[in-house]
Order: structure tokens, then sequence, then C-alpha cells
């Protein structure tokens, strides 16, 4: 069987994620897979590597699949591209090592937080920004980041529902920079829990606005309880950048 | 009477163009008119500096109207943002003497248009760009477009039907330049008879893709025949950008 790496780019606007629902219910996974299967005639399996919200967008998703089909990757880039809907594309397929999974291998993963701080909307952006036009204090919210980098539980930062999973996770980095009206804080992981990325953004943003001190984060990571920590920020603002292997 | 102008940015996609057409067409002066007449209380006609077609869009198309209203533009604007929808922001209004009128006093406009050459649609800017991955020789274009300079009679590009209206134009500048896998051409010139720029774009287009040399351009404005031009670009690469006065 060969085994074929994907790179993915989607507009998550009106998808419910990534990760395959109900069979009627509108996701990249399960529209990738219809084209993929009717092109193979194979029951196709994408393993993706890992879950996007609702509503959330990605530059470069990664995910595999096997199959017996013996087209080009090219061949089947051209293919994905012509049957998929306009809103994703799968930018490149790379064949690779029989045992590659694109979740378990993961080695780190790159989200990036779009922001929209001009005064009004930006209605070319409004799909792929949320919008705050709050003056936000970004050396706070530079020095409340550096609390979060490490390895820490992160219980606050989730809506997880389980308690029986691990909810300690490791931050690489956070970037937060802003250029012409556009403020992007970038995150980088060895992995992240459910809705924790816009759970730091939310609570970044309420640093920025002063409600919160760079000290207050420390103790919200402390306190381990999700209702201490800011609010969810809206989905439409946050890509999925890259994935590291 | 106070004179007001009003500075407009607009998502042309959904809209069949500024002008306001039967009653319950989707116009952007037909949304704009209704929340001004029904903030002031009066019947408002705005005054567009000029029409743009279906799915054109705008990022500082420029309006006025006059009011007995005792608003000021701050209030108004906010008005106005709270209830346009997403796609409209009327991002600034100024007292403007009352002899200003938005058409008559335009002295020239600056239209852009967007390319994306990458290889595949860009699925962010997918509706805010023509897709053409052709490569396109870019020298032989700002060498066409140097023959549409100047003040000629543009009835080879055009779709008007009327034939007793003067279809003399001047165009001052004709800009042609690519980034980053964006290609832009934007034209400024005294005025624009209907489909004139799509149509320069499409023309140009053909010399960028080898189909037709500067010279024939030449040809082309001579002969004064729409069908000897190239075809019309999509709209939903055209931006006005800019209107002077």
């Amino acid at each position: 069987m060969r085994n074929l790496k994907l790179t993915i780019a989607y507009d998550g606007s009106r998808y419910k994620g990534w990760q395959k629902q109900k069979d009627n219910d509108l996701t990249i996974q399960g529209k990738i897979e219809t084209v993929l299967s009717k092109m193979t005639g194979e029951s196709i399996l994408l393993v993706g590597c890992g879950r996007t919200d609702s509503g959330v967008h990605a530059e470069n998703y990664i995910a595999n699949f096997h199959t017996k089909c013996a087209l080009s990757p090219n061949e089947i880039v051209d293919y994905l591209y012509e049957y998929l809907p306009e809103d994703i594309v799968v930018k490149s397929i790379d064949e690779i090592a029989e045992r590659f999974h694109a979740r378990y291998n993961v080695k780190s993963k790159t989200y990036v937080y779009r922001i929209n701080t001009d005064k009004f909307r930006d209605v070319f952006n409004r799909k792929y920004t949320y919008h705050l036009a709050d003056k936000l204090n970004l050396r706070e919210m530079k020095s409340a980041s550096e609390v979060l980098i490490g390895t820490h539980d992160f219980q606050s930062f989730t809506n997880l529902k389980s308690r029986d999973k691990s909810t300690i996770r490791t931050i690489n980095y956070i970037n937060i920079g802003e250029q012409d009206g556009l403020l992007e804080i970038e995150v980088n992981g060895n992995g992240f829990l459910w809705n924790m990325v816009r759970i730091i953004v939310g609570t970044l943003l309420e640093v920025g606005k002063g409600n919160l001190k760079p000290s207050d984060v420390e103790k919200i990571l402390n306190e381990k309880k999700r209702w201490e920590a800011g609010p969810l920020a809206q989905a439409k603002g946050l890509f999925l950048k890259d994935v590291q292997y």
C-alpha cells in the first residue's frame, strides 16, 4: 500500500471543523474523503493531524491516507483541485513512509490568531479576522504570554469535559506582533487541548485590555479551573498555520 | 441644507452593483439610502461617484447627500456602522460645500484589478482576486498598456450600447506590478465607460499570455469595435480604489 501525505488549505467558515461526524455533516475530512474514494474506487480513510473547531481555518493542514491507487501525486492533486469545493485546496501530495501517521507523528503545531485592530471591521477580511478596536497593551500581553511558555497543566485553558485525560502540554513559543492594523498571535506547542488556543487568545486579550494582569495569568494556570481564564475567542480569527514532524 | 460626503468600503460579492434599480434589488446605494432615510426621517437620495458593476468591490467609494438632520458626522458614521450589513462600511463622513456633487465633480478615478498568479486558487482571497496560473509576460503587458495612456476613443473597450454618447476618455496612468503571487493592474483616468476597466484588463491579459502583441492593442483602439478587444475580466478582481476631486 502507498502512503500519501496531503498539505491542505481551507476556509473553515461554512464547515463544522475537520473531523467527519454524521454522514450528512459538512466537514473538511468528509469532503476530501468523498472525492478520494470516488477517484480510487476504495473506501478512503483520511488521518488528519488533529481536529479543528467549526469555523477555524487552515493554511497547511496535514493528513495522510493509504491507497493502492496508481495515480501520481500530481495527478491526484489535479483531480482533487477539480472536484473539491472552492474553499478547500490540496496544495501538494507526497509519497511518505508506510509508518507515517499524520496525528501520532506530530512533533508540534503552529497556530496563528488574527485580529483586526482598526476602528472598523475590514469588509474584505471580516471572515478571517476577529475585529477588536480597543486599544491593547501589547507589552503586557507579551509579558503574560511568557507565563504560558513551557510545560504546564493547561486545565484552565480548555473546555475539555473528560477529567481522566492528561491536560499537560508544552508551549514552545508565543509571538505577538502588530502591523498596519493587524495583530497576530502565533502559538507553537507540542499539542493543544480542545479550544486551548482560543482560550489563550481570549485571556491574552483580557490582559491587553487591562482587565487582567500578567501575574493573574500565573494564578489562572495554577487554579486549573476553566472559569478563571478569559473568554473563548471567535473561531474565525484562528488558522492552523503549520505542522512540524 | 447640509451636504455630507461619505467614504465607503464594500464587498460587492452579493450586490447588483452600486446603483439602485428596482425596489427589491440588492444594491449598495439602496442599502445605505434605507438606513439614512430611517435615521433622518427624510427621503434620502445618495449621489454616487459612478456606477460599479455587479460583483465589483470598493475601497473608497465616494457619495454625498443633502439633509436637515442635526447629527454630527461621527454620530452618523456610528449609526450606519451599527445598521448596515457587515459587507458595507461607511468609513468617514465630512461636511462639504453645498455645491459638491459626487459624480459631476470627479476629476479622476483609480481602479485596481487583482490577479492571483499562484498555481492554485487562494481559498482566503478567492472572492477578491481573479485566479490565472498562466505564465504572463509583464514586459509586454506594460508595453501594451502604454498604448492606452492619453486621450482616446475607447469604443473598442466598452459594452456601451448607446452610440450617441461620447466614448472619448483620458487614461492618466496604468501601473502593473507583481509581488508574492499577486499581480495588480492599477488604472487611473478621468472617467470610464461601462466595463472599460475590465475589458482593458482582459485585453492586457491576452497580451500577457502572448495571444496579442502590444501593436495589436493600437489596432484594437483604432478599429473602435468591441469584438476586436479582449474578453471581459471577471468582476470579483476589480476594486474602485480612490476618487480624486
